[in-house]
C-alpha cells in the first residue's frame, strides 16, 4: 500500500474517531465503565480465538526469527488473556476525570469561571510486540473520553485483530461506539508516517515501545508526542544513610527488575558512608555486573573498570556504573549532566539534605529513601498508566487518565459586555 | 550571518539561559519579586535611552515603508514606557506558582507522594513589532521561574535592545542572573530557525505575532509550541435570548475592539428569537459590515451578501458574518465546522440549553450570556497572559503564569523496597 493509500486510510479512521469522540465525551462516566465491563466480558468470552491467533503470530515470528524476548513479550496464553480482561475491568472501575471541576472562581464583575476537564480528543497510540497494549490503551482512552487509534507491531497483527474485535463488539453490545477504539488494519509501516502527520484528525501520539521507535516517533512527528524516552536513574547513597537502608535499597532499585524504565542505572556513595563494602557485595552476590574505578575496585574486587561512556548508559540489564562522590553537591552535578530527569533517589538520615536533593533533581520523580523501582503509575495509586513520560509538558511522570485530558474554562454571566 | 553562526548563537544563549534557569528554579517568590521590581525601576530610569532607541526604530521603520499600524504598533512614548515598567510591577505582585503542591497522596506502603509545581525551564519567545512585550513575556517566564530567550521584530531592535539592557541591569542589581532573560542581538531571522530546532536547550516556544508568524513556528518547530493560532469566534442568540441582553452582548461581543482574538466573528441567531432586527440594526448603526444571505438581508436591508468563504473568515474588522438557524443542534453544528476552538457563546434565558451548549462545543471558552471579547488572561483574573492557547495539550485558553509551569513528583519514604 503507497503511502498516499496509508494517508487516506489514517484520514478516514481520524474522521470516525472524531465523531465517537464527540459521543464519548458527552458520556457518563458509569456508562463508560459498563461498556468497558462488556469489552472485558468479549475478551474472556474470545480467549480461544485470540490465543488461536496469537498462536499464528508466534509461528511466523519464529520463522521470521524474532529473538526469544521478543517471542515472550508477543506470547498470550489464557493466564495473560484473562489478565487483559481484568486490566480492560480495573480501568472501568477508575474514577471518570471528565467533567471534574478544577478551579472556580467568580470575578467582581459577576462571572463565574470554572475550568473543566474535558477529554483530548482522538489519541493514537503506536506500539510493539506486546499485544495486551491493545487492551490496555484501548480502554485506558476510551475511560478518559477520548477515541483511539492504535497501530500495533506487525509481528503481532493476528493478536492485535482479534483483541481489537472483541473490544469493539463488547462497546456495540453495550450502545457504545464501536469507532471508539480503531486498530489500523495494515502492516504497512506508511501507516505509522501518515498518523505522525495527521495534525487536526489525531491530537496527541503515544508511543510505546523501544528507543528506536519512540526516536523516530519524536523525529518525524507533527502531531504532539507524549512520550518517554531513557530512564537513566541514579540513587545516591548520602553520608547519613542508613547502612542496612542503603543496601536494601540499591539491591532492590537496580535488581528487583533490570529492565523497567524505573530501574537505577547508576549508583553514586558519598566517601563519608561508613559501609560501602556490604552495598557493593550484596549486588555482586546477586549477580550484577559493577563498574567502577580503581576506588570502588578496591572496594568491591569483583568490579570492572567503567569508561566515559558507563555515566551516559541505560543498561536495562544486570549491570550498574558506581561512582564515589564528595557530598550531594557533586552527586546532584552528575545527576544534573548524565541523568535523564526520570527518577532519581537519595538515601540518608539528614531531612535538610534530603530536601535540597529534592528540590535540587530536576526529575520527573525524585525521592527520598525509597526505590527507584516505584516509578509506576499503578505504583503511584493512578490505577494504570499510559506511559511515563519524560517531556516537560502538558503530563511528566507516570501518565494515566488525567494525562489524556485537557480542560476548558466555562464562563456563566447575567449579560457582561465588557467594558 | 549564515545558518550554522546561528544556531550557535542560540546553543550558546540556551546553555547561559539553562544555568541561570537552575538558579530561578531555586529562588523564592519574593527575591523573584524584588528582581522584578528593580528592573522595572531600571526601565524607568532608562525611558529616555529607550525613547531614543525607539525614535531610530520609528525612523528606520518610516524609510521601510512600514504601514501606519505597524509603525503604531512599534511605537514608544513616555506613558508606553510607564505602563510597560508598572506592567512588570504588576507581574511581581501575583503569587508564585513555584513550589505549590498540586496533590498529596499517601500510599498504603506508607510512601507520601506529592505533585510539586515547578519551572519549565527555557522558554523562547518569538514576537513582532510590540517592543513592550520585551518587558512582558520576559517579566512572565522569570516570575514563573523560566530562563527567556526573546527574540523580537528586526523592526524593533532598538527599541528591544534598549529594553533588554535596563531589565538586564535591574535583575543583576537585584542579584538574580541576567541571563535569566536574554535577547537575541541579531535581527537575521536564521536565529528563528535555530530557536524552532533548539531541542534540548529551548523547552517551550511562545509565538506572538500575526497568523504568518504563528504558522511559521507550528510548521517548523521541533520545540513544543505553545501557540495561537484564529479566534473564529460565535455568539449564538437562541430563541429564549432576552432580546436587551442580545442586543448588548452582541454589539458589545463584535465592535468593542473589532483586533482582538476574542473578538466575534459570526452571529448565529435562532428563527425563533423574536426580535433580531434591533440587533443588527444596532450593529449596522454602528458602523459594522453585516453578511448573510436572504433571510438576514430581509431583516436588515444594509447587510451585503456573504459567500461560502464567510463562515471561515476571521475578520479581525468591522465586519460580521450573520446566519439564521433552527435552533441549539443547529448552531452547535455550525460552530463544530467553523470555529477555531477558541471562544464562543450563547444568549439565552434557558438553563437547560445553555449547559448543552457549554458541555458540547469544544472550545477553550465557552461562554453564555457574556461578550467573547472577556476572552483574556487579566479578565479572567489571571493577572496576566503571555498569550491564549488554541492547543489542546499542556494549557488552553489564556495562559499566564501556571501555564509556564510543569510539575515533578516527590516521593518521601522511610526505606521501602518494592516487593
Amino acid at each position: 500500500m503507497s503511502g498516499i493509500d496509508a494517508a487516506s486510510l489514517i484520514a478516514g479512521m481520524g474522521a470516525r474517531a472524531r465523531a465517537a469522540a464527540v459521543l464519548l465525551a458527552a458520556m457518563p462516566g458509569a456508562e463508560k465503565a459498563r461498556a468497558l465491563a462488556s469489552a472485558a466480558a468479549a475478551i474472556r468470552a474470545d480467549a480461544a480465538a485470540i490465543e488461536a491467533a496469537n498462536a499464528e503470530d508466534m509461528a511466523a515470528g519464529a520463522a521470521n526469527g524474532l529473538s526469544g524476548a521478543m517471542l515472550d513479550r508477543l506470547r498470550l496464553d489464557a493466564g495473560r488473556i484473562e489478565a487483559m480482561a481484568a486490566g480492560v475491568e480495573a480501568v472501568a472501575r477508575l474514577a471518570d476525570p471528565v467533567g471534574q471541576v478544577i478551579e472556580r472562581v467568580e470575578r467582581p464583575n459577576g462571572l463565574v469561571l470554572t475550568r473543566v476537564r474535558v477529554p483530548i480528543g482522538v489519541i493514537g497510540i503506536i506500539y510493539e510486540s506486546r499485544p495486551n497494549v491493545t487492551a490496555d490503551a484501548g480502554a485506558l482512552c476510551f475511560m478518559s473520553g477520548n477515541a483511539a487509534i492504535l497501530r500495533g507491531g506487525s509481528e503481532a497483527i493476528r493478536s492485535n485483530r482479534a483483541i481489537h474485535a472483541a473490544l469493539a463488539r463488547g462497546l456495540e453490545a453495550a450502545g457504545a461506539p464501536a469507532d471508539a477504539i480503531q486498530l489500523v488494519p495494515i502492516a504497512d509501516r506508511a501507516a505509522v508516517g501518515a498518523m505522525l502527520t495527521a495534525e487536526g484528525a489525531i491530537d496527541m501520539i503515544v508511543p510505546r515501545g523501544g528507543k528506536s521507535l519512540v526516536a523516530r516517533v519524536q523525529a518525524e512527528a507533527r502531531v504532539p508526542v507524549l512520550a518517554h524516552l531513557d530512564g537513566l536513574n541514579h540513587t545516591y547513597i548520602h553520608a547519613a544513610a542508613d547502612p542496612e537502608m542503603a543496601r536494601a535499597l540499591a539491591l532492590n532499585a537496580k535488581m528487583r527488575r533490570t529492565g523497567i524504565c524505573g530501574a537505577t542505572e547508576t549508583l553514586l556513595i558519598d566517601r563519608g558512608f561508613a559501609d560501602p563494602a556490604p552495598v557493593l557485595k550484596a549486588l555482586a552476590d546477586a549477580g550484577c555486573e559493577l563498574r567502577g574505578d580503581a576506588e570502588v575496585q578496591a572496594i568491591e574486587p569483583r568490579a570492572n573498570p567503567a569508561t566515559a561512556e558507563d555515566w551516559d548508559t541505560e543498561y536495562l540489564d544486570s549491570i550498574l556504573s558506581v561512582k564515589l562522590v564528595d557530598g550531594p553537591a557533586e552527586a546532584m552535578a552528575h545527576i544534573a549532566a548524565h541523568g535523564s530527569h526520570h527518577t532519581d533517589a537519595i538515601v540518608t538520615g539528614d531531612a535538610a539534605v534530603a530536601e535540597r536533593f529534592l528540590a535540587g533533581v530536576d526529575s520527573a520523580i525524585v525521592m527520598w529513601n525509597a526505590s527507584t523501582q516505584f516509578a509506576d503509575g499503578g505504583e503511584f495509586g493512578l490505577g494504570a498508566e499510559i506511559g511515563i513520560s519524560t517531556g516537560r509538558l502538558h503530563a511528566r511522570g507516570p501518565v494515566a487518565l488525567e494525562g489524556l485530558t485537557t480542560y476548558k474554562w466555562v464562563v456563566r454571566g447575567t449579560g457582561q459586555a465588557r467594558p
